[in-house]
């Protein structure tokens, strides 16, 4: 059989590479066809939101048909459910029932969802109460990944709509979220760049943190190659949202931002 | 031949990724077939007990027939052997015969091991004097990989039986050591979590870090997220063994702890 | 079709594994039977110099025939092209015309470059203008994988010849430059171990940190354990180059060095 028709499973979690290890251990003792593939370990520990956001744009170029595993869980062992949802195509997400799966599920048009029953996934063992990446997230893929149907593995359920953050319009500019600092530095605003060019155009802003405690005029620049070397500008990330940037340097440390704070972007 | 037939070369190293990328080219090049898995390359640099227990849990969940190679290595071009361990069903085990492979071995049932001769491995080539990983290891298990017998590769050797520090009881309770500190800061002991609830049930003990520096009373928990917020207590790791943990804090900043030290727990 | 002859793509990138995975989603989504091999995701961010070192010594050892991607990009979006280079049986190399390609292609022996032309790799598509790994680069090296020609991308072009930086001989020794730290602390020069060994046998030798900053007598070694621990040396990297370590400890951080310095070597 070609290796094409191998399913793929992806992983993102915060758990770091040993565990993750377990997980693939246990994937391939069921599925040896899988091929698994590491999207991220790295998700900052216990950040349920920032996880959402990097799972939904780093699957969705992935084609139709694979599953996807986050594991963001810091609910493990508590009462929040285990779920899988079914996207078009054959796609699959499975993970803690927490928000972590929801901005990608919605972004695929995902409209069913069923618990995972440890039960039916590990018959007649006993999950962990510190760990179900491996002893239920791990074995409900590898199950989807021989063409076991999401229904074998348990009930149909509701699953938590979480939302994003949204940016604010304000009568002075936005009131905006940072979603995710990168590895080098920027500062990924929750507000579409085509939302700061409509209101500015390809001038100056300012941006303004909390409370007044801080407030610098910035050009809106098209990459980071454009601007002077250390200078702070908002450009248009690769997500499609505005980012705060320094060519070259460092716009959390320079801002001393992190992700989940609010700031705000105002004329310049 | 389908690819479910793929050998897997399991990777856990403390060398980072740059250098196990030549790992990976020198197996491809030698077995194109191969299908390598990283499961770590963060193992703290020259750590060889918490490399060994690390690749115990990482590589116990994958199938038979599985080569793992294990590069944790400081002693690399002095005297100590190069080996290949012999587990059941066609598992392998390749490393530094320094005891990071023992455990993994004595779990499996290893019988037998062979010493890796550069000769065999590497015919009319000379191995570096400081990256063993690329130029013995990694050929080793390729050549593993495409069918080759151990025996082939060096003649039968004893190997070294590292041992795991174990839990020492006194009349108060357990010295323990700490194996591990995880990503999230959870600081992994040596003592089963079976026999802290055998001795004090569901209640709280005491923790007691050396020569009376700091002696704190905590519960014994389920999971992380029964306990308020910070709180630091003793739950069951997904190892089996007691930890030490702050929900959605780090037990290791709390109590300064780092792997190899030893503390008590003791009654409350 | 058999899994050997699945195409390889190597990543290498100072951009960190959540904006990799991205990569991966559009290579597998254009190419499912592309077999991904994460090299590094750790460059440095933007040091060129020290990825196209990294790169030549982690590509090299792989079978011919392989796709290798770069991104260390630091002008991404600007006036630098994106090139595919040609080697010889089949080898591809992928990346920005910034010399980050250039120490392995010269040693590959690459006699052809073709631009990659935005309107043939991706057609009717627009690139962001902050990640074209993701939006040219990834979708250039699936094409490539799936049997395309480079002359079908873009016109040949010429491209950038960066040569690594050269020690330089002095009547008292050699002028080095630190070409990377590695995970232990290891400084790797850029002279060979056999041009310190031709002129000075295996003595003793001076570290000569710039100004008169520093002068250390360290002696010539073979490998790390041939030392007392945190004794700082001089000894032949896996590189084949001269590189400053300590016996588990960290000779960057014993001598302030950093990628890029330049220090003396000289007689004791």
């Amino acid at each position: 059989m070609s290796s094409d028709t191998d399913p793929l499973i992806t992983l993102t979690t915060d758990i770091g590479w040993a565990y993750a290890a377990q997980m693939k251990g246990v994937i391939l003792s069921r599925n040896p066809r899988a091929r698994i593939i590491d999207l991220t370990h790295d998700v900052p520990p216990h950040q349920i939101l920032e996880g959402a956001f990097l799972l939904l744009h780093m699957a969705r170029p992935f084609p139709p048909g694979c599953i996807h595993v986050a594991v963001v869980d810091p609910g493990v062992g508590g009462s929040r459910e285990r779920i899988c949802l079914v996207g078009p195509q054959g796609t699959r997400l499975v993970g803690p029932d927490n928000g972590v799966l929801s901005p990608l599920a919605e972004i695929l048009g995902a409209r069913e969802a069923y618990r995972l029953d440890p039960g039916r996934v590990i018959p007649g063992e006993t999950p962990s109460a510190t760990f179900e990446g491996r002893d239920i997230f791990a074995p409900a893929a590898a199950r989807l990944s021989r063409g076991e149907s999401p229904e074998s593995l348990g009930p149909p359920v509701a699953w938590q709509r979480l939302k994003l953050p949204e940016p604010v319009a304000t009568s002075e500019g936005f009131e905006v979220t940072i979603l995710h600092v990168d590895r080098f530095g920027n500062c990924i605003t929750n507000v579409p760049m085509t939302a700061v060019r409509d209101r500015w155009g390809a001038s100056e802003i300012s941006v303004v943190l909390g409370a007044g405690r801080h407030r610098e005029r910035v050009p809106i620049a098209r990459t980071y190659s454009d601007l002077p070397l250390g200078t702070l500008a908002v450009l248009g990330s690769s997500f499609g949202l505005a980012e705060l940037s320094v060519n070259q340097g460092r716009a959390d440390e320079r801002l001393h931002l992190r992700p989940g704070e609010k700031i705000f972007l105002q004329g310049a």
